[in-house]
């Protein structure tokens, strides 16, 4: 086997048939799609195609409301600064959004927070479902804004972030919604119409477009200012020079990933499953983590009691296997989870997490090679663990 | 003839080398790079090699400087607003820059202005020359921030701003300077280290890579608070996960704009100034709006007295030639150019000015063919003008 790659969701492949629609935008169509000419025109349209598609993706009627941006992180910082900036007053200071969210969340709260607004963090029980009351009870009158992801990252806990939002708008109806789908977008079905989600923003590179597109879901009649002040494009929300290439492959990668969602959620579910079962059913001090009333198909987060995750990972990777213990944006940090932590995970398996996360192009002899050298790799480290008393109670 | 492209400034065509370059990055390496298994190491490394390729164009050897962003205009904003952000105090609030910057520039600095930030805008002689001299006169102890563009997308200007940084510095020696490099990237010898420059901005699409892609210069030393908050991608100046392949193609496009800088010098000079002469020579009506002491060589400026410029660029696409009347950030607007404006340009020829811009890839054939159909555009024009006798006294 020569690699298998189970960390789709830190970035996924391109697919090949968005990469083909891309390629003539990086040739012959290369005008500023903002020019007034005909081969710019060209391009201005094939933009206006992948709003729709994008928009289609998400459940949006009116393609209007979808601005394109080079990452979600991007679409967070702006649609949080900017509805910050807007909305807030000098009583108006207010901001709440959950301990699980992604840093590009999580670092712009704090640093609103250096900026002088208050801020809450909500908690998460120890299966990864989130505390709903706490969240609404912290809502004031001067609440500006609430950020919830729609499925964590680390675990695929899904949050109902359709019914947060109406239940919040109950009790504060000025308040700002916003929701960060970057892992939902292509995992399961998702419409916006008809809901009190303000601002929802996704990623082209969690399904297979390429790294540095994002797209925001601006409900109409919502403003922020923008974090990118220039020129007059996105509908004045986003200045800069349009990725005409990007564009397109985000368009593109929303309309594959609107055709494959039935294949993600019995093909890609029952070989993550395969998988989750394989781990598990053998290894004895295999604990799972993601165990969230509802949760995407393709990921599975397990804790290896005992054995130290940056070892399992350096040994699946001499196998040709990738993983990750936490999110690629926080990689090269020592620190264990802050998703897993805020669940509670016991220490005994918090720093031997692992997460195996799958993508449509995910095949089955590569999760029958991964359950294999998982299991390999762990009884290989356990062998070698300073806690040999512990993993043979476990009956390592 | 099929279509002349002569709108450089506004964009340009990807070199199918930096394209080759960057495939790979779509295909087989597509890892996040900030993941931490061999597949992400290999990105990691192509972009550790596109930062060098990126300092070596801007003359920066130590090539940690270079923060890579997704275009030029993100690179502004994040560099004037994290700058203010990180120097200004309660007493000290003042930022200078010129009239005839980008929207980029213009708009991020009536934005602080809005935001109680006191802004001086200098202004430039009838031939697009820059009043130094004002410039250096509005500098005070509460001055946090200069800046000032290297050339100027609309006439090629180039304005001396390593002078301007090194005299600007011995008024206020903790005064900030950014240079909007954007448009010399390229198209002229730069060479950033040893100057009094803190920030400098390049995009790659000027230079043949895709748009979507910029970079940074930020002399170490200076610090600014992150536009882009989340991860710990670019040194933690700039979050968000990294764009591998317009990263390589960007740092490709710089080692082919270095390798192609005497070409650029020579070949795309003689042809600028054959398409200049030839217009000039062959209609009394032609005004040269790019009279700058020095200015880049591939741009120039026409204004076509008595004639209305939008007219033209549309006569212009039907014989297949592609020009512009401002930049294309602005297109779409009616209003004659800002840059022209502040040099004075006589109305007579304001609304009928258009720029011209070239690169490696114009080839000799198309500036025949662009001299022969400008000439004709503009006597078929000048024959249905409302100004008849102002036309006649000129000789058309």
């Amino acid at each position: 086997m020569n690699k298998v790659y189970l960390d789709s969701n830190a970035t996924t492949c391109v697919d090949p048939l968005v990469l083909e629609k891309m390629l003539p935008y990086f040739k012959e169509n290369y005008a500023n799609p903002s020019s007034m000419y005909d081969s710019a025109r060209i391009c201005a349209n094939a933009i206006e195609e992948a709003r729709k598609q994008v928009a289609s993706l998400l459940g949006v009627k009116n393609e209007k409301q979808i601005i394109f941006t080079s990452c979600a992180t991007e679409s967070a910082n702006c649609i949080i600064k900017g509805a910050v900036e807007k909305y807030s007053t000098s009583d108006k200071n207010h901001i709440i959004t959950t301990k699980v969210e992604h840093p590009c969340v999580l670092s712009t709260y704090e640093f609103l927070e250096r900026k002088g607004y208050k801020a809450d963090y909500i908690s998460v029980d120890e299966n990864g479902n989130l505390d709903i009351d706490s969240l609404l009870s912290k809502i004031t009158p001067q609440t500006i804004l609430i950020s919830v992801m729609h499925a964590n990252n680390e675990t695929g806990a899904i949050y109902p972030v359709y019914d947060i939002a109406r239940e919040a708008k109950k009790i504060n109806k000025d308040v700002k919604f916003f929701v960060d789908g970057v892992q939902a977008a292509g995992k399961f079905d998702i419409c916006l119409d008809d809901t009190d989600i303000d601002f929802y923003s996704i990623s082209g590179h969690k399904f297979h477009a390429p790294k540095g597109v994002g797209a925001m879901y601006v409900k109409k009649g919502n403003l922020f200012e923008p974090l990118l002040h220039g020129g007059h494009q996105e509908n004045s929300l986003r200045a800069g020079t349009m990725n005409t290439p990007y564009i397109v492959a985000i368009g593109e990668a929303a309309r594959l990933a609107k055709e494959n969602l039935s294949f993600e959620l019995s093909e890609v579910k029952r070989l993550r499953d395969k998988l989750e079962n394989g781990i598990l059913s053998q290894l004895p001090n295999a604990k799972l983590n993601s165990k969230a009333a509802q949760r995407v198909v393709n990921t599975t987060n397990i804790g290896f009691e005992y054995i130290e995750g940056e070892l399992i990972l350096l040994y699946l990777n001499d196998a040709g296997i990738y993983a990750s213990s936490g999110s690629a944006c926080t990689s090269g940090s020592l620190d264990p989870s802050h998703v897993l932590r805020a669940q509670n995970t016991p220490f005994t398996s918090l720093h031997g997490s692992i997460r195996f996360s799958l993508s449509r192009f995910t095949k089955e002899e590569e999760i029958d090679y991964a359950i294999e050298n998982v299991v390999k790799v762990i009884k290989k480290l356990a062998e070698i663990s300073p806690f040999q008393k512990e993993l043979a109670n476990l009956g390592l």
